[in-house]
């Protein structure tokens, strides 16, 4: 015999690992598309016109190449003890959550909670959230999340202006605020016409504004009562908004008692790392007469069709994908995986812990205020909780360095100032360490007094609710853990074919680096010569990321895709204003727009004109030219998605591109389907001068149940020097900026910063050859549904060759005149073990499907039995078998309380229970039957409800 | 209101996170016990004469505090590249393997699976890992993973003795096999009466011989083919036995096409990281003749009681447990975790990417001898495949220097040659380092020739079975490890009432060190100043167990609590041995004893003389007396179990260890009851003078499924001399030993070093104090059970106080009249979604029960719960009101395929499958009924069958 080598590369993560389809089952694919080769079925999809020159340049590393890169870059941070405070604090992450959510599979990679059979176990974590967030603000409602706590006081602003009898449009922001929240709400009311006030509280007139909102603790650690200022504001019609921090709230006062009408503000204390910026969970909660305007998600209390409990998301008709234009926020996503862990920290300490850290922090500040004090500096203010500023005049600079020497970073106030914030990993160590550098050797002993008024302290009881009170100890917990996130349904055991969401691989090695240290306790104002790590990262991705684009300049602030959105129309806005042309406003928008780009548009405060779709769902280029001209010099912009939402790629993009810059407006092309274009099409090279990314779609960071998300946004080099800017950093490389001129959208310079490391770490693991192949498979994951379905389901919106590109619509409205609905189909999945596909939308009575490039031939094969078998049951149905209310698609899904019980259907307990596809050992139950909606509007429970409610509902 | 500061720690990991009940259930459990106070209890349960007097010292650590003196230790090992070779290499872990498998409290906290119909999940990877074993070394059957390659090797060695035809008495060690391999089987023949021949293999004369052992490839590289040398053996009726190496044989001629009988070797460098030594999975695969006589766990397939193919532990009557001191080995335990791990291995790489990796190692070594030679070096061996060595005369410390200087080790190879071992780790940067270290810049070109003659090429297939042909993709691999784990039940979803086995919490933050490089990637003979972490943990963890157990010394080599009971009893041979009295040979044990005591005596070369039990389970004093008189100075030693195999504390304990000690013998007190004693009561005050510690029941090493496990030994300072040395470092600290003639009872010297971690972190989170509380807390738990059942079941052996210790003993043997086994019990507790507790040790029908203190008192209860509902259901069929078999108890455990199917059974679908106690939601369903254990020893298979073969077996 001769030897011959073998050519098989088993580091090659791109087509090994994250690539789905081997090769053999690509060949087969292509047999059932119809296509010779995969080049050809590209060609026949995605327009020669449109291609790209150029291929994407870099070469992959293998995973072991991947994380030893990880280790050196991440060793280039320098991780000090930041006491720089300012919405961001050291915490214990208790080890058995990270461990056993952020770092598992189960909870990383579920998808935002729509289909509530599938998803009782986070939405049940969600609601622990609402009530943690509801009791220790005293407020009656809280929603789920929001992005951070300065875009959760810029909605705060724009919902108390809907809310407020005042008629007044100025809004009062206590000049004690967070600097990033000031400039936050400083970006969102200018577009709006909003007048901002910055003050001294005590400057307050209520009769001059809508709202205000006020710091508690303040940023500089000022513990004030607020009761009678928010007195004369609700006098005066007002709406009284609080930024406050969970943490004080164990001990101090709470808003709820102080009369506010919405408190917002970050859970990241409790229990997330820093991150250099995020993910954090920022939270609202409201009195109850507000809850119908408040911005996010609500996770709100229901039955199923047997009667028993069931959480789902409530109000749903809020939501800017409904309201489109007439929306009052774009906000469309949450922290769902950081909410969920904020939650369990809470269950983990119970508020007997809570109050234990909180008064161990607020003693260590007292040690350190009074050892300042007894060496003569002065310290402010008064009543503090767990920060303090000192004064150190021209000394500021010795200051600092001091600390640094000691490890430690204070935080720069003026130049004559330091503040200082303790937290729950302070220790006496650090607290030696603090004084050191103040030239103070020992510390005062321990003393249980407090620094504030005791009328201060916190009267009222929280977290009461039995699910706080559970035994604590780390088997209950985990074993808890275990059991949510076994009701719920996400990648790790089925693929989730939703259309536009791009359920993709969320590979093991691209979320290692996320918990290690040296990423996770930097914080994001720490001096950057500490972060060289990151801001490796951050270039290098940002590089990536501008080739793969076309575009020149890339802004990592923008922590959700609909933020980045609103970061790139801010960006359009400020390029015409800099050029004069003021009164640029229109934004030409398609129909078939996903309802975030009107919402986000009217957010930029612009004029939304809606262009027509063609009868095949493209733009009608005839409108489009129409309503450009009509509009003329005052266009400001369009906003297309490519391909479309339709899921083609229309031939027609470069005319619209060019249509529209003819008359001086600016293209913003919505990535959310980057995933059919990444090494084919740069959408820079096509027409486009603005884009955001969702990094959690196309770029592999998992959805975490509903968030975390990253939308960064690359534009073209005219805009570049327009991109957001961060007052608390004069060099966010990302976009290059030095100044806040254009605004800032997100609390931290680099938005969530430590999750852009799954994003680099798939670009490098994948490299350009593998990215392109990526997108080229995903193409055929598509057309070979669409192939495999197509005469058993109508397919939508094909090419003019006859293929989708990257997901496909299947149409339900035929089977609507036999009295099944898209819901049925849906819900009918779950009994297949599989999460329903985008329902819907961008049609109503359509299922949209996208495979992604990450699934397999089996797991596909899989998913297009269970929809031929659901075909064949509503076949029964149109020839009168069995009617619709009586077959297994009404009575989806099927859990194991139906199957024990009695049985009356007019089908087997073997047909309702293990259709076609589903698995039989490792068989998906979900906990719960069909979620009632309707009941949940209308008895609205946004708490944890105790425990024997929901029997009574049940009756 | 007045302030007052809570006294709550929520940092205390011992009682917040530890301990299972709070202290309001503390007070109910006493309660119910009839106890005022825990320390009332605790007085009448352990007698006041054995207790110690003073507490246990160390203050306990938070979880944060924990990891970060863990990175400060970690930070002191330094991380070199290891090409030391000698049975362990550099390997890339797959990260969805370590994430998934390694640090996924699904696999880690799962039991031996004793119980299959809990198990299938990890019987299925471990059949995986057989399948994998026989393949590749071209044998009939494997087993289920062995402890390490050396014991692998010296039971390979008796197990010839055992099936040779030929009467010869001596054994022939290839000298060119791995030195500590070499120790073992030393050590190992010594008492047996084997005699050792290790010479070149070219002079081996099979006439003399019972057998032999070849080292393939040699430790120092050679690739030579056995297959004359066997044949000449079998000619003389000899076993020809290989050592082997899996990588090398994916490219390589393999044993069984040599003609080999027994193959054996580690799978370490299929994804597990070195750790200093392990652990790893070693294996062993014989020709099918000899697979009754092979030692270890077999993984089997049968069928359950509807004919579904179910996946078993088969021949388990071979075990030492069962045959006691008849046995030929004291195996009983696997490295199951490791196993799975390996096996995972092989499945995300199939033979193509194993082929690959092979390849690629061989190449860079080959190109690495090529440039050896060119710049003139001498180099052997002339075929080689990973390994190779060097002559460098008086240069040798200056190559090793030079090398470090690269960061790299290479082996030292007596006075004037190195080794060098590539791995699968290995690229072109470190092959340029290596020849810097000989002075050599550059490197060769890739050339893909072979270093070895073409008929030692492998012409067979491997790893053909479907499972190794899966899709790669991770999502696939995902899901197919998250399937497997799902049919499994474990700590992270119910507790695991395991008398004498101690399934306590294994705590988030004691594993995550384990995964961190600076404690994986070590070499376990790299040079000691690189391991100085790893030192100073050992030498903590030794000095704290050292005040725990009251002896003076310990040694980690043991890693399973039967190598330590071995390694004990050499020790105690070895000292007598010096003293003289090498007649010392008997051993007393009583029947009560656990079947490892007298099958490690009988290892040890002693003699067994039982001692009978009194009526109450007690060792009989006065046949103990008479025993030991009769011996007199033929007395080596006694080995008893502390409190008693029974649950109970003897007052007797203390008057056996005196008459022991009259006679000159020494006492073993076996640790696998530790729990009861930590922090109350020290073996080495009361009377012993050796103990292991099972440091995976006490000391809160995860049981991984079936292993790891670590059985280190304690002595008194007479015996310390006496301790397990090992070749490859003259310092293993952890005994203080500086030399061999003691023996070698591990491959490595600290044994599965890095699990070490998690006990060693265990003891720093707990404290003193709050090991002591974890006692109590044990005993209460056990107590709380016993006082709720009595009544219900009769409790067996009792203290004279009423107490149970830390377990108890029901009896089921009264409702075997009507029918109802232990069996019955054990598998209707699976419905209540409880793995079974021990099923008839110490006694034939009865059930041992230990809840251990990590059990809250709402887990407890529902155990509780569900054995009272049991108890009702045998009250039924005591009435006559229905018949055993036809009685829930005989169907259980219910499957979900049961309950979809056609229900005739005379008790509801309702009744079967949701008894009280068990989840409705969150139920746990096995993946098969009640497994035929007898079908499956009867039609034994031992790997993977084929997909349609069980279709059959059902029928």
């Amino acid at each position: 015999m001769t030897f011959t080598p073998t050519d098989y590369n088993p580091y090659d993560f791109a087509n090994r690992r994250h690539i789905g389809p081997s090769p053999v089952e690509m060949e087969e694919m292509l047999a059932a598309v119809g296509a010779r080769t995969l080049d050809e079925l590209i060609d026949q999809t995605v327009p020669p016109s449109i291609r790209q020159s150029q291929p994407l340049s870099w070469a992959p590393l293998a995973e072991h190449e991947l994380l030893a890169k990880m280790k050196e870059v991440g060793a280039k941070n320098r991780v000090m003890t930041s006491l720089i405070g300012q919405g961001y604090y050291g915490t214990v992450t208790p080890p058995a959550i990270q461990r056993n959510i952020l770092e598992n599979p189960a909870w990383y990679t579920a998808y935002t909670p729509y289909q509530p059979e599938i998803a009782q176990g986070r939405l049940e974590a969600l609601l622990n959230f609402q009530t943690m967030v509801c009791d220790l603000t005293g407020l009656d409602v809280a929603n789920a999340s929001l992005l951070d706590e300065a875009t959760a006081a810029a909605e705060a602003m724009t919902m108390a202006e809907r809310v407020a009898k005042s008629k007044a449009r100025a809004f009062f922001v206590d000049r004690f605020c967070h600097p990033q929240t000031i400039a936050v709400i400083k970006t969102r009311a200018l577009p709006l016409g909003i007048e901002i006030i910055e003050d001294d509280v005590r400057k307050l007139d209520p009769s001059q504004v809508f709202g205000a909102i006020f710091q508690y603790p303040s940023s500089y650690g000022h513990v004030i009562d607020f009761t009678q200022r928010i007195a004369s504001l609700h006098a005066a019609g007002a709406i009284a908004i609080m930024a406050t921090d969970l943490l004080a709230l164990c001990l101090l006062k709470e808003p709820g008692a102080m009369g506010a009408d919405i408190a917002v503000g970050s859970a990241q204390r409790f229990g997330v790392p820093m991150g250099f910026g995020g993910p954090h969970a920022a939270f609202m909660a409201v009195r109850d007469a507000y809850k119908r305007q408040m911005p996010g998600r609500i996770v709100g209390v229901s039955i199923d069709a047997q009667g028993n409990k069931a959480y789902r998301l409530s109000l749903q008709t809020r939501e800017q994908h409904i309201r489109r234009e007439k929306a009052t926020s774009n906000v469309c996503t949450a922290q769902a995986l950081l909410a969920v862990m904020a939650s369990m920290y809470a269950v983990f300490h119970g508020p007997k812990g809570l109050r234990a850290i909180a008064e161990r922090v607020h003693f260590l500040t007292q040690r350190l205020a009074r050892a300042l004090k007894a060496a003569g500096a002065v310290v402010a203010p008064r009543a503090f909780f767990d920060t303090i500023t000192v004064e150190v005049g021209v000394g500021q600079a010795g200051i600092l360095a001091a600390a640094r020497n000691e490890g430690l970073n204070f935080r720069k106030i003026g130049n004559n100032r330091v503040g200082i914030s303790l937290d729950e990993t302070t220790d006496e160590r650090v607290l030696i360490k603090v004084l050191r550098a103040f030239g103070i050797e020992g510390v005062p002993p321990h003393r249980a007094t407090l620094g504030f008024p005791e009328e201060m302290l916190r009267t009222t009881d929280y977290l009461t609710h039995p699910v706080f009170h559970m035994n604590r100890a780390e088997s209950e917990m985990m074993r808890y853990m275990r059991r949510l996130s076994d009701r719920d349904l996400a990648l790790d055991r089925a693929m989730i074919p939703l259309g536009s969401c791009t359920m993709k691989l969320n590979a093991a090695a691209e979320m290692m680096p996320i918990t290690w240290p040296e990423f996770g306790s930097l914080h994001p104002f720490a001096p950057r010569d500490q972060a060289a790590g990151y801001m490796e990262a951050i270039s290098d991705l940002s590089a990536k990321l501008c080739e793969i684009t076309g575009y020149d300049a890339m802004s990592m602030q923008p922590n959700s895709g609909a933020q980045g959105e609103y970061a790139g129309l801010l960006t359009i806005l400020a390029y015409h204003r800099a050029r004069g042309d003021h009164q640029r406003k229109i934004c030409l928008i398609p129909t078939s727009a996903h309802g975030t780009n009107p919402a986000s548009a009217q957010m930029a405060g612009m004029e939304v004109v809606v262009v027509k779709a063609s009868a095949n769902g493209d733009v009608d280029v005839e409108d489009f030219r129409a309503k450009a001209e009509a509009a003329g010099d005052r266009l400001a912009a369009c906003m297309i998605t490519y391909p479309s939402t339709h899921g083609v790629f229309e031939e027609t993009v470069r005319e619209i591109c060019r249509i529209t810059h003819d008359h001086g407006g600016q293209v913003y092309i919505d990535g959310a389907n980057m995933n059919a274009l990444v090494g084919l099409v740069k959408p820079g090279e096509i027409g486009g001068d603005v884009s955001h990314l969702n990094l959690h779609k196309t770029f592999a960071i998992p959805h975490g149940g509903g968030g975390p998300g990253m939308g960064p946004i690359g534009v073209k080099a005219h805009l570049a020097p327009y991109l957001p800017g961060h007052p608390e950093t004069d060099n966010p490389e990302g976009g290059g900026l030095k100044s806040t001129d254009q605004g800032t959208v997100s609390a931290a310079p680099y938005g969530s910063a430590s999750i852009l490391l799954i994003s680099w770490a798939y670009c490098l693991m994948m490299g350009g050859p593998g990215l392109t192949q990526a997108t080229r498979v995903a193409i055929l994951n598509a057309n070979y549904i669409a192939a495999r379905l197509s005469g058993h389901y109508p397919i939508l919106f094909m090419g003019n060759k006859g293929r989708v590109a990257h997901e496909c619509i299947l149409d339900t409205r035929p089977f609507a005149d036999h009295g099944v609905t898209v819901d049925d189909i849906a819900k009918r999945l779950i009994d297949n073990g599989f999460h329903a596909p985008t329902m819907s939308w961008p049609v109503a009575g359509t299922l949209m499907v996208e495979p992604t490039e990450s699934e397999t031939k089996a797991e596909i094969d899989r998913f297009i039995t269970a929809l031929l078998s659901i075909r064949e049951e509503i076949r029964a149905v149109e020839r009168g078998e069995i009617a619709a209310e009586d077959s297994p698609l009404r009575h989806a899904p099927h859990t194991v309380a139906a199957l024990v019980g009695d049985w009356d259907r007019k089908y087997s307990r073997e047909t309702g229970c293990f259709p076609p596809g589903s698995f039989r050992v490792d068989k998906y139950w979900p906990p719960v039957g069909r979620v009632d909606n309707v009941y949940g509007d209308r008895n609205l429970v946004c708490t944890c409800p105790p425990v024997e409610a929901y029997a009574e509902a049940a009756e």
